[in-house]
């Protein structure tokens, strides 16, 4: 019998970028690479195009990352329509058994209300969190089973697929600039709206691969945001 | 007990529209209004349009619709990204027992490979089919009853829904100019390439829409892309 | 000899839209409108979408305009990427003899620094006014002179025009949907930033337009963006 | 009295890229890393993504250029909405004078119609060219001379630009992935429709870039495109 995995975590692999803090001070300055900008003027002219929301200057680095997540992550991610993806077809090939199923840390509970959510873990967490569990278990086992059945039987991938849940977990390729990787950032690293705990964790992936690759200009922008900063 | 509702069809509604077939000759000229375009000259003026690619004279043109389909639809259908969306929240709200089990018409059968699918009935498909209905069927009772269960223990909307199969129906509103709907048609209605059966169906009711409100603009795309024509 | 036309002024002229207060509120809803939404209620939904940064509600709405400026303000506009543009094409057809030049309600002179203008009166305005307007129609005058004895002498318009000064008016139209219009608001009317005065004066008049359209949404942006609000 | 140049070259200097042949094959499997695609299949593979048009895995690689142009080829390039700009601003900056002039190869005859240009050589070619370079020169002279004056004036440098034709040269760094890349080109490398003499000499700088960096993409995509191929 096929094995099944679960996780519970948010996986964002650095694959590649281009630029840098300094490309984003060259491309302000339109600079034919000759005209050095001095290092320690590259902080401030960052600073002004960031405040200043001069921000077709972060547009020149991009980032490429690759993502193991649920389905249901991925969903909201690709919302985001000025990124590059590429993901595992469940059509061209067969999905693998690897499911998602929240971990302990996870908050259970709508302490909100449906436009305002606000995620809370109870007194009664342990026990919850144990029922969860099995429900998730049982209906990917199920599920799973299913599709196996069916692709034995010789039904196309594209037929049998329809019966995983969306927390299934797939992957895909990402590639953004840096403007964009922002807004990213804007919506889903926890700090402003309501975004989904399991995005949130992924998002703060990308803002330490951003933050290592460009640390002037993420720097700037986490404090001119509220984010920590550069402290 | 909750009862389920099983579909097999793929629901696009016309929402509202704005422009015309005279709009794309306008914008073309850049009218003023006052200098009117004589309708004998507007196909003739549109065919070069179309035929040049000069396709920024149909993004005047934008049309709404509403969509009910499948999860694993709307997921191929958001990957075009110049369109606007607003999708029914599993997180907001609960989401309705309506799942997607294929009819008769559906083929089964993957006679291609996996990068070139090509699906077709067999001669077993009556069996076939019968199968893969109850394996369908068997998973979403399963999971319907366990997403219930969830949300009476009181578990957030956006934990129990983890567990709903991408065969399960969203709601839609997809915004799109008229350009950017041909493009969605040459990839999903079925006439290039090898899209997925359910989201051909919905991109032919696109097809319908569009030609009953722009029937010369649609007629000369159909055409010259080899769709049938406007004969 | 031919006449020359001097303008100072930003037309923008309505062409059509779609959409409504209603709209955005029933994209918001999915709904399938037979469940109307309250009147009353229109506003407060649209205050929290608007608040909370849910755009996507607004992306159903869509507006083109025809507008008439000089170059050096169409420029700027289609900086704004998620715009759709039809202009008047100098490759095509010859252009007009009607050409910008600043009023006395045009501030002249830079009090601010390069990065940050900050245009200002001066006390000699008005003997500063008049040399500019002749510096502007000076080389008018000439550029036209040489663009029509190119023309004259059987040369291509597109080879002719490389010497008409970007302060001539071409026509264009634009459509975008109303959160793309709130984006350009933000960077282009003057209430942020140091936009350039010429085209402060296009996008108030693209803001009557929104208002006019969208009461409510054009309000609830306003009010929660400091441009005075819905009082 | 300032010296003011003569160009008639388009400039497009590489900056920085990302990405590579390899890069397209592994976006298209969604690659770890670790499972190696073997290099003689990669060309089969991009091939085929190429042809069936799935020009996803072609967005993960970005190349940026620098590029030395008219304003009024500026102006036909930045109407590409799918690239990142950063140009030398007329505002927080003079320009510098620098101006287009046609040579002796730029063809300088419509032998076709407004909607379908055909540039010509014409027997009288000599005679036309230097009339042409005199109108040229006679306005480019008299359009610098009253930007300088006003400068001098005190009049902001936003102002005085009013009169420069659109003839002169700016500079601008330009980002785009590979599939764009490769729209541009359709629209601007002279092997469809009519684009503009200017660009088309670009659009070829730009091509001869995208082929040494990715020189198997680039010669299934021009060999299928009827670009002469991969030889």
């Amino acid at each position: 019998m096929t094995e099944i995995t679960f996780r519970s975590d948010m996986r964002v692999d650095y694959v590649q970028h281009t630029g840098s803090d300094e490309m984003v001070a060259r491309a302000a300055r339109v600079s034919t690479g000759s005209d050095l900008i001095e290092n320690d003027k590259i902080k401030g002219l960052i600073r002004y195009l960031v405040r200043e929301r001069h921000t077709s200057t972060l547009e020149h680095c991009t980032v490429t990352v690759r993502v193991e997540a649920p389905i249901f992550v991925a969903r909201e991610w690709m919302r985001h329509r000025v990124q590059s993806f590429n993901e595992a077809s469940a059509r061209f090939s067969a999905m693998e058994p690897v499911f998602y199923v929240p971990d302990g840390n996870r908050p259970l509970v709508n302490a909100g209300s449906g436009a305002h959510p606000d995620l809370q873990h109870s007194d009664d967490d342990g026990q919850m969190w144990r029922g969860v569990n099995v429900a998730h278990q049982n209906v990917y086992w199920k599920a799973w089973a299913e599709y196996q059945w069916m692709r034995d039987a010789g039904i196309a991938n594209e037929v049998a697929r329809n019966v995983l849940p969306v927390g299934i977990y797939t992957q895909f390729y990402a590639t953004a600039n840096l403007n964009n990787w922002f807004k990213f950032l804007h919506l889903r690293d926890g700090n402003e709206g309501s975004p989904q705990y399991e995005i949130v964790e992924a998002a703060n992936k990308v803002a330490g691969i951003l933050e290592e690759l460009y640390p002037v200009t993420y720097g700037v922008w986490a404090e001119l945001n509220g984010r920590g900063g550069d402290d």
